[in-house]
């Protein structure tokens, strides 16, 4: 195939088989975290992140929520860098989200963290990296090197990580088991796509802007959706929980409003988040493995729906990926070096 | 004055004295309160909140965080709600935070809070809602009914609540001293910015899209300015950290765009982020106290520096509250009831 000559798409393809590793790699040493979380469990999780990671992070908050019953924070991370002040952190267990592993204010969250007597964990494509220095317990992404500036296969394979610490620190055996089917879901995602992305993308060619709905574990997939609009299309993006979107955001809805919409399942208030985008008028492009969602949108990209919700994000995300790549594709900009970035960000 | 006719200017111009009210009669609650939570200290602190309530709570993660030291999350509702799985609360001080005190969602967080034996707390403008029901404690706002959909007066009054309680938790008479100032400080700032914001509000007449920065406990004006703006003008327009900002999304910037900073303070990434703003020719709006920033921007609104920076936040909204008004009142949309929005929101 001609075009596929970014890194950009070759990253994104590559996921089925950089999954595929994780999962037999990164396996003993999850369990080994797992066991030793099990043994004093934290009375809360504190996360820091940023950009891409930043959305791992809120995956995170519902996975460890849900299948561990921990509430977990997102750490601001100026409290330690900026103001000098940070909270105390002493029972709770931080961990440090960074494909880079480099950017000084998510290693000192760490280091105080661990400073502080907490349980310390760096999750990182780069485990000779600050962060996974910082941090008593290093989980490796195995993801090999990312060329691409907007991430996708550590995006994945951050996912991917936080679902199999979830499943360590549970000892739950059901939950390894439908990690197991993840690659094979992300590659029939990948090839359900690469046939439903084209045309949306075109008909968005001169979309100046665009809303990204998702909740529950899919608030994730539609904040990271639109992260990659903006980095690879230069499109403002804007992404909301469905119940955030109704407390004010709403009133930007009009005739023809660009709205994508995460919902592999048909929960109770996706029909009616519908009916509102239709009486708006809003143009809606739905990812979905459900047919009654996807036959109220104008387009739909299907999803494949074999594995449980708690992991569909690391499915849902692929189609929002391909739908970027072929936005920037037909808008004629390089998803590989968007304007003004560059792969290590350093924000203090 | 002709145009002083919608109760969102009304509202905008009576902060002075509903804040002035507050700390008067507020303070005996958020005494006792404080002084509850001194005797058995939370572990940590979870806050649920929607909208506008959410960017207060963005305070409160940055108030409680360097001034109790208390480590803040925002609550993910849906854990609760959606697929009724919440996390672990016992030990916890978890507070709800509600304009109305109506929304099903931000009530069932703090009775599960309770439930599980956590100090739960209600900040709300109405002492016999739901969700001061669901609460063991309630911090009423004193804020007088509020007609115009998009919050002003009960935004600015949860910010001062929220620094109330943290005076009264750390038992911190100069932090007191302070918040008997801020009263006087929004006074001053309505004057300052009545002069400053028509002529860039007129000039953003045709604005399709706005970026709105900030940082530290100026993170939830950023957040509270752009809720505000696409209320009223249903404009899209994006908030962002400094840090956030340059993890992606800077690849938005292009000539021309235009930008609000907010910047009551010189830290020492402001200038950086100043110059990255020239070198793409974004366009600035800034909102500070500070000459050296004021003086790098196309346009500045001045800021009293007469209030500490941890309550500042109650005091640079009101640029952007007025900024908001005005940008309505230049394109013809009405700012009381911005379409599709009604005042209590209820979602779960």
């Amino acid at each position: 195939m001609e075009r596929s000559t970014t890194h950009f798409e070759r990253e994104i393809r590559e996921q089925p088989e950089v999954l595929a590793r994780l999962v037999r790699e990164g396996r003993p040493a999850a369990t080994a975290l797992g066991e030793r979380i099990r043994r004093t469990p934290p009375a809360w999780v504190t996360i820091a992140a940023r950009g891409t990671s930043d959305n791992a992070a809120r995956y995170a908050q519902y996975v460890f929520g849900s299948r561990n019953r921990l509430s977990v924070g997102l750490a601001a991370p100026s409290l330690f860098t900026l103001y000098g002040t940070p909270p105390g952190l002493a029972g709770s267990l931080v961990v440090g989200i960074s494909q880079s592993g480099q950017s000084p204010d998510i290693v000192a969250v760490v280091a105080e963290g661990r400073r502080q007597g907490a349980v310390t964990v760096a999750i990182t494509n780069d485990p000779s990296s600050p962060l996974a220095a910082a941090a008593e317990h290093t989980l490796a992404l195995h993801a090999g090197s990312e060329k691409a500036v907007a991430a996708t296969k550590t995006y994945s394979t951050q996912l991917l990580t936080v679902a199999m610490l979830a499943a360590a620190i549970a000892d739950d055996a059901a939950a390894w088991a439908d990690i197991e089917q993840v690659p094979a879901a992300v590659a029939r995602a990948i090839s359900y796509a690469a046939a439903g992305v084209e045309e949306p993308a075109s008909r968005c060619r001169y979309a100046d802007r665009f809303l990204v709905l998702g909740r529950g574990y899919n608030y994730a997939t539609a904040f990271e959706i639109a992260l990659k609009i903006k980095e690879t299309s230069y499109v403002i993006a804007e992404p909301y929980s469905f119940a955030d979107f109704r407390h004010g955001p709403a009133a930007l809805l009009e005739t023809g409003f660009p709205v994508l919409l995460v919902a592999t399942k048909a929960h109770e208030d996706v029909l009616p988040m519908l009916d509102l985008l239709d009486q708006r008028g809003a143009e809606v492009l739905a990812i979905s493995a459900d047919p009654a969602i996807a036959g109220r949108a104008r387009a739909a990209i299907d999803l494949p729906a074999t594995v449980p919700e708690w992991l569909s994000p690391i499915v849902a995300i692929v189609p929002g990926q391909l739908f970027a790549l072929a936005l920037a594709l037909t808008r004629g900009t390089n998803p590989d070096a968007p304007r003004g970035l560059s792969k290590v960000t350093e924000t203090r």
